[in-house]
């Protein structure tokens, strides 16, 4: 029978790169190990804990295992992984709102908050004003096709999380931030993006990008939205519901991460 | 008449953008004083000495002064300028190959090996590879063209930093990178350039750009290659062979730099 060991991050945009259990069984027992990342934390020299970055990476999604089996990350109904790849959820931290936690982008103005920053949202749409600003907790709002708007916070940012999977001029983005700024893609267009590269001379601003973390790195994570209360907004549903669940994605009807109860739905079945 | 504090960078492929003067007049006294960055080393927060971004700037070359005069850089006869904005040279430097030290590209391999690093010269020619590994001094030679010595280098190098000012691919250059490596950018395409985003997230890896630097750095600079006998290659000419020199200088006809001699054309004059 499943146990919460078993319940985890699920229905996303993005596809987990790591295994990443939310709760160690309290026995700790399987009948196997899997070693994801057999090369542990030595993937980048001089880089300790970041098995993200191993050559030979298996992903928990839709790829190969040794044996020839696909993985099928947060839709299995029983995993077994190796400890070292096992993140533990604070006992004050729930599970459902945990699990967006490991790969989520509106929880990021919630962290920059809770590090004392000062967090403007940008977005393309009005709408997400007041949710932005009362919800999230953001300082300001900046419509991203208010040219008057976008022109008068030019210089003005010490950095950008670009979270926008879709194509998108970069130009305006760096054009905000101050000299030494950065700009940090987490979204993954598809096609190329145009970099202007003068912009980036001329104030040694810097663009790098970021996927997912090491082990060490999310389980500080974690235990720092524990800390200081840090949830992702979520709607949780049944497994059933997995296809609804898809089709109002489409429709980015959803606020703001799904998360499938597996170990319930396996329960009722 | 003019001394050797009128020397100073002159024919580049680039323009200097803060009064960088060779060497300070033993008196030091000029008839007027210009402070080309009124706001001093506080345009960046958090910075001192980046006069480079103050936003007020005055480019010492064709750029609109105060007065309403256009400057001149490089091919002024005699310019006085804030002794904030001098750089020494060391006794020990020639002036003729410490101007290029203030904007030019090939001394980077010097300044690399000096540093301790082990260098690797990314070229789409063969022609250069000789003179790369026995005057330059770096440790192995790549042929950007050559998709099998490309392949071969994928994934090895913890920086690169990229010269070109053609319109190029990043792709190749940015998958030479280890995970956390670093591409900068010192050269300044006229047009946008491809920027593939999922190979920054999946590596972390980091694009920027430089242009200059402060007058702390430059001096720094300045003094580190002085102690190292860091040179720029040059070929010295006079004022009247600068039009024969842009001629060549479009045909890559030159190893590596034209540096002007004002003040012997001058007195020849």
């Amino acid at each position: 029978m499943p146990s919460k060991a078993q319940r985890r991050e699920a229905i996303t945009n993005q596809l987990p790169m790591v295994t990443k259990l939310l709760k160690l069984q309290d026995d700790k027992a399987g009948p196997q190990r899997r070693k994801e990342t057999p090369t542990g934390g030595k993937a980048v020299p001089n880089h300790e804990d970041l098995e993200n970055y191993c050559p030979k990476i298996i992903p928990t999604y839709a790829a190969p295992y040794h044996d020839g089996t696909i993985t099928y990350g947060g839709y299995s109904d029983i995993m077994v992984a190796d400890e070292h790849f096992i993140v533990r959820i604070p006992d004050n931290m729930p599970l459902d709102a945990a699990a967006p936690l490991l790969c989520a982008g509106h929880v990021a103005v919630k962290f920059a908050k809770a590090f004392g920053c000062k967090v403007t949202v940008i977005s393309t749409s009005l709408s997400k004003k007041d949710e932005a600003l009362s919800h999230l907790g953001a300082d300001s709002f900046l419509i991203s096709k208010d040219a008057d708007e976008m022109q008068g916070a030019v210089g003005t940012m010490d950095g950008i999380i670009d979270t926008v999977s879709a194509h998108h001029a970069l130009m305006p983005l760096i054009g905000l931030l101050k000299a030494h700024g950065k700009l940090i893609m987490v979204g993954a267009p598809d096609k190329p993006l145009e970099l202007p590269v003068f912009p980036l001379l001329a104030g040694r601003k810097m663009i790098s990008g970021s996927g997912i973390g090491g082990m060490k790195e999310t389980q500080e994570m974690i235990d720092y939205a524990a800390k200081h209360n840090i949830k992702a907004d979520i709607e949780l549903i049944s497994a059933d519901y997995v296809n609804t669940a898809l089709e109002r994605l489409t429709k980015a009807d959803v606020k703001y991460r799904f998360v499938i109860d597996v170990a319930n739905t396996l329960k009722q079945a």
